[in-house]
């Protein structure tokens, strides 16, 4: 019986063959800290008395609440700051960008590697099949302190995204649509095995990114998806790193992207995906495009394309945060950024923006807000009953237009 | 006896000529709010069970802390778009940029015109020879729901700004040494009436509204450049807008622009204003380009100027914060934003950024800040003990670089 993708690269790094549901112990090629998690985690290691064992494999972004919010988040920063520099560890400071944006941009994830995270959408760097995973303070500390982690090897969950994107869908429509098949909890500490077929195999590295983001919302421990296309070209692919033909698979789900229609995720759960068609017209006060899941320049693209030669809806306000320093520069010189000014965007700093609602644009009570970001979850965003509906930057873009949740096709109507 | 420019002002409104000490009762053109008073001002309005007079007449800007940094924030811009709806008054919302910034152009304030103001630094809109002054919201609510405002006529100082700039000085450092020269409560409830002779003339608007900017900085109830210049191209100056040779004046100063040198005002006061030289070398955190003083398009073009080519030093944090939205797009479209970003300069969203230190880069305990702002109280930028320096944007761009204090002539000689 062979091997699942995470087996592989679990296995390749205890050395040994591992299967689901054996402990391992691995090496970590970079342990990923963010701001709003920083203090716990210092003092983790204080606790334990010990240091980043390989400084050089500790990152720390601040993103989370960039630039600072008021005094405590400031003395926050600057903490990381000192300790940042007393023990050789990078840091990303204010502005640079998400951390999962930033990691990629700096190739600290690669095909093949392992690298934990103290946020959840750690899933992320599955894009380009390395081992991402979220852990907690105590976890990601012993894992500075030792240079490595213990794991439970998961099952495997195998989803085959067939065919190309109908028209009008998105790899974002795409991870929404395997969020509501395989539920909220249908993946809990499993691996996504993410296959790309018949077509899917031209999804690019952003839009890989955007469905390994997406698999925590099914509870996965990891999101991998296995190497093709355009990350065969960005990337070195040891030939070890793709899941064997007879590997075992706790569950099989299948999503045909050529019957693809676009989606959004209604409030209060992140599995309680519909068709944009279902909640067409519903009134939004903010559009949010953005985040470690939507924020990236092709991201930006689409919504500059819709919102070309038109003007964001009176009352609507529309927040475009890129994610990173990166995508802003891009996004400047390719023309992208004015299109989106003249079409009466706001632009804030590179970073996780009002996603977890601690700045930039936190939801007013009875507020609805369509975001391209991943957790619709009650408060997220700021008050408690304020709505949150998640979509494609396309359907983002063409709201903020219409004013009301609608796809850029049925604008089109509107208009003709 | 001749009349002064607020002299002038006051008289064509008040329809008689009144003198310095009188009290007028006077129409207004604009009752200007800002979003962390606009809660106060509905409240007094209500309690005098009153309503705008001229709903077109009322501009509320939600500019202080925007896009919203948590939820109170949130409901109070909400309650404001909704107050702004109910009655017919003009709402700036998130993104739109800094009020006084807006109000000029949105041609709102205008030369011989009066305007009010919730926030201190009304007097700006003196920079074209508009009556702007800062009010509290009983003062402010009063003037929206009669349309009109009573004054105490204020006595004139005569400032007058000789020359051309010296090469490597700004209106900002005039600005600075006019505050030094008068000191912090040198001109209380005064006009500050600035002339500008000899090649002073050729100060552009963008300049002027720096100088009337920070003339509340020595106490004025308002601060009027004589317009010239490029003033009499933007605008339409009716005859009687200008001083009478023999107006009476309380006290007259004069500042060589010629021989100025390049000025920063040194933490806690803003007349604590000494030369660069003096506090060259001073390490800095946060350099902080943006706000009503300095956020403007030419601002940013000095910056760019001095950051072509090069990289904000390690452990900077430069944050740059357009005036206003039109800013944005120009400094987009004309490329100075790129050059900003590909120096290593921080985005954030325009308005008044971290000014008042209640969002978008906070400083924390013992850190250091040159700003481009207009205030270097204790707290002001958050951390009581925070250090900020106020100073040009040339300085604060070559401080940004060299990671010190300094001008952008001592980098140049660094480099050679």
């Amino acid at each position: 019986m062979g091997l699942t993708l995470a087996e592989k690269i679990l296995s390749k790094r205890a050395g040994r063959e591992v299967r689901a549901g054996e402990l391992v112990v691995v090496e970590v090629d970079q342990v990923m800290v963010v701001d709003s998690i920083a203090g716990s985690f210092f003092k983790r290691l204080e606790q334990l008395q010990a240091t980043p064992r390989f400084p050089e494999k500790v990152s720390i972004v601040i993103d989370h609440v960039a630039p600072a919010a008021n005094v405590e988040v400031a003395k926050a920063q600057k903490e990381i700051r000192e300790w940042g520099n007393r023990h050789g560890c990078r840091v990303f400071d204010v502005g640079r960008g998400i951390c999962h944006q930033v990691l990629i941009e700096e190739r600290l994830a690669l095909p093949g590697g392992i690298v934990l995270g103290s946020d959840s959408h750690s899933t992320t760097y599955g894009g380009i099949a390395c081992f991402g995973s979220g852990m907690g303070a105590t976890d990601i500390a012993l894992a500075a302190a030792s240079g490595r982690t213990w794991l439970r090897v998961p099952e495997t969950v195998k989803v085959t995204f067939r065919g190309s994107l109908a028209p009008g869908t998105t790899a974002k429509d795409a991870a929404l649509e395997m969020i509501r098949v395989l539920t909220a909890d249908g993946a809990t500490y499993m691996s996504i095995e993410m296959h790309l077929v018949d077509g899917a195999e031209s999804l690019t590295r952003s839009q890989r990114l955007t469905l390994a983001n997406l698999t925590v919302e099914a509870g996965a421990k990891c999101g991998l998806v296995v190497p093709s296309g355009e990350i065969l070209e960005l990337y070195p692919i040891p030939e070890w790193l793709y899941p064997d033909q007879d590997a075992v698979y706790a569950k099989q789900v299948e999503i045909d992207l050529s019957t693809l229609t676009p989606r959004v995720s209604v409030p209060f759960y992140v599995d309680n995906v519909e068709e944009v068609a279902q909640v067409r017209g519903k009134k939004v006060d903010q559009v949010f495009v953005g985040t470690c899941t939507n924020g990236r320049l092709d991201d930006l693209h689409e919504v500059a394309a819709i919102l070309k030669g038109r003007k964001v809806a009176p009352g609507v306000r529309m927040l475009v945060i890129p994610a990173s320093s990166e995508v802003l520069e891009q996004a400047t010189a390719d023309g992208t950024l004015l299109t989106l000014l003249q079409a009466g965007a706001t632009l804030g700093t590179p970073g996780c923006g009002p996603c977890m609602g601690r700045h930039q644009g936190v939801l007013a009570p009875g507020e609805v807000c369509v975001s391209t970001s991943n957790r619709n979850f009650k408060g997220r965003m700021g008050a408690a009953d304020a709505e949150i509906y998640l979509a494609s930057p396309r359907v983002a873009a063409a709201t903020a237009i219409a004013g009301y949740i609608t796809t850029p096709e049925e604008l089109e109507g509107t208009h003709a």
